[in-house]
């Protein structure tokens, strides 16, 4: 009940455990097909270029830069926690002129404050989190598409939707979405170590026309999509079959039960969750409008040493809870609810448990 | 029986089917540091950065070398097949001033030539592949070391063993390697996903000291180490967890039947699998002495379709060679023998099937 990896599907870990087909198998280019295609349904998507980067979210995150960015790009990174002061860093280190539009930590982004920035420069790309692991907020991610859309100056809108996807509605070609990535171990319930993302046509037509070859050559999407996508289905790297094998039934899972209703169990839990939560005394981070379902940002009571009774949950309950990231560490707990883990009786026995210790 | 992904152990799906840990979990880093010890054991050496890197074997290339690199670094890369060339290709993408130094595909890197090489320009880097998977050559990894160690101007030694490592000699102490990396799909027999990397602590000072941030945010090794090494474990990206249970006993399988044994079962499959080949007229590509044991390169017979003969191969026999990359596309087969696959039983029955088809 961290901020993920959530509970893996038991599905998920039978599939793992097949057979190690070969990369250019021809039963295994079909299921590298069916991934693609679920995928498109849960990003919700048409984009063809729709497929999973073999490394953690993170990697996700690095892809989609590096492949936009050439050295002196104008880039807008908008922060309000850890992971737009990470897409910060990588756009730094990739040579690009960015600017960094930041808002309180806890706070979800101003879509005004945003639209003052896209008049006052022309940015190549403009870059949000949606859900933000490091404080359990919610940013508006359709309101930003839209500006940076209606300003008509073919800016790139960026989006990370590692924490969000699988567990509350994404919509990529609805937001008007340019580039987009997540992780596998968070609302998919399937291990770390894949990052699914997706680009428009508009995107890759930038990527297949850049000045410059990409700075990295294992995430160069000019040569793994050759690989996903052409016709030929060129070696590009070895990927990684068994974890595939993995993501390809936690999508399947996902898409069974259906995302409206896989949506709403997120809902539901969380709303269990902070009901229990209060009457425990304790306060919620995020105000309500603004609080995602899978990721719970809760103050440590008065009083509680942080690391102890995280220890006590781990040996005595058998639960992780996940600690404060950056300038919420020894502050707040973030308690995840995320895929297979959003059930109410997971959220029963951590209040019971949270009770015995607080 | 291709070029890896190899036959995973059983043990090894078994392992990774395990439920899924934090990558904070204190229980997670005990198999963090026997994975780390048992690594070091493998690779024959004592540098204490000897980790997995969360990506395939080509993630482990782009480490090494992103790492190392800074713009306008002189580097020499030594080429006699695809992975050489790979290396060129991120070497210059990281805009080194690289010279490739290029032998013929099938025979061994001379070290005359490389001694020549040496002399005529001071490097910062000297990258070689020890076994080059698309030509089964093994190259003389030693005697190049000691070359790059004798000149006593600081040159960094790199190596690639994706294809060597645990199935014959790798001393990276022994061979005075700066900086080695490998992948887990091949003799280690585990799925591909993960890249184990080791640095001398030259190597690690030199990128603490690096006058420019590491332009790769996920494979930067300066935070990575802080995770797998540090003393506070602090969080860079979530780790594939379930893959790392995969290794750890990948790693323990490979110790547990003792590296000489494994080596020698490795050079018996080949020396079989070479008399049985000849035995139906086929001829190999490389001259004995410069054989690899795991990976070996057969001229396909005349009259024979390549991409039809594979897929009888597949299709009627369940069996997986792999076809010619680059110079050797359509004209030459390369058969693993890696790990799990080397025995005796696989070669009795892929060169029945070899017998039935040509």
């Amino acid at each position: 009940m961290g901020p993920g990896p959530s509970l893996t599907y038991p599905e998920v870990y039978e599939a793992m455990a097949r057979p190690t087909l070969g990369h250019l198998d021809p039963y295994f280019i079909e299921i590298m097909d069916g991934i693609k295609e679920m995928l498109q349904a849960v990003f919700r998507t048409k984009h063809s270029l729709t497929i999973p980067v073999s490394g953690t979210g993170s990697a996700g995150m690095e892809t989609v830069l590096v492949n936009l960015i050439e050295p002196g790009d104008p880039v807008l990174i908008i922060i309000n926690g850890v992971f737009g002061k990470r897409q910060l860093d990588i756009a730094q280190r990739l040579g690009a002129e960015a600017d960094a539009l930041e808002f309180t930590w806890g706070k979800p982004v101003d879509p005004d404050t945003v639209a003052q920035s896209l008049k006052n420069r022309k940015y190549k790309i403009v870059s949000m989190v949606h859900a933000e692991t490091s404080t359990g907020v919610c940013n508006p991610a359709e309101e930003v598409g839209e500006l940076v859309a209606s300003r008509g100056d073919g800016a790139f809108y960026l989006l990370d939707t590692v924490t969000s996807l699988g567990g509350m509605e994404v919509d990529v070609d609805g937001w008007k979405v340019d580039a987009v990535y997540s992780g596998t171990q968070k609302c998919l319930s399937c291990p770390p170590g894949l990052a699914p993302v997706s680009f428009s046509q508009r995107a890759v037509d930038s990527i297949m026309n850049r000045r410059t070859k990409v700075p990295n050559w294992y995430l160069d999407m000019s040569m793994v999509a050759n690989y996903w996508a052409g016709k030929k289905r060129a070696y590009h790297h070895t990927a990684p079959i068994n974890m595939l094998y993995g993501l390809y039934q936690a999508l399947y899972l996902v898409l069974d039960e259906g995302l409206e209703k896989v949506y709403r169990r997120h809902t539901r839990a969380h709303e269990h969750l902070v009901e229990g939560l209060e009457k425990l005394g304790m306060s919620m981070v995020v105000e309500p409008p603004y609080r995602l379902p899978m990721l719970n940002a809760v103050r440590i009571p008065e009083g509680i040493d942080d690391a102890e009774a995280r220890k006590r949950l781990r040996y005595e309950h058998n639960i992780e809870i996940g600690g404060g990231l950056g300038d919420f560490a020894g502050k707040v707990w973030r308690i995840g609810l995320m895929g297979n883990t959003a059930r109410p009786e997971h959220v029963d026995r951590l209040l019971k448990a949270l009770k015995a210790i607080i």
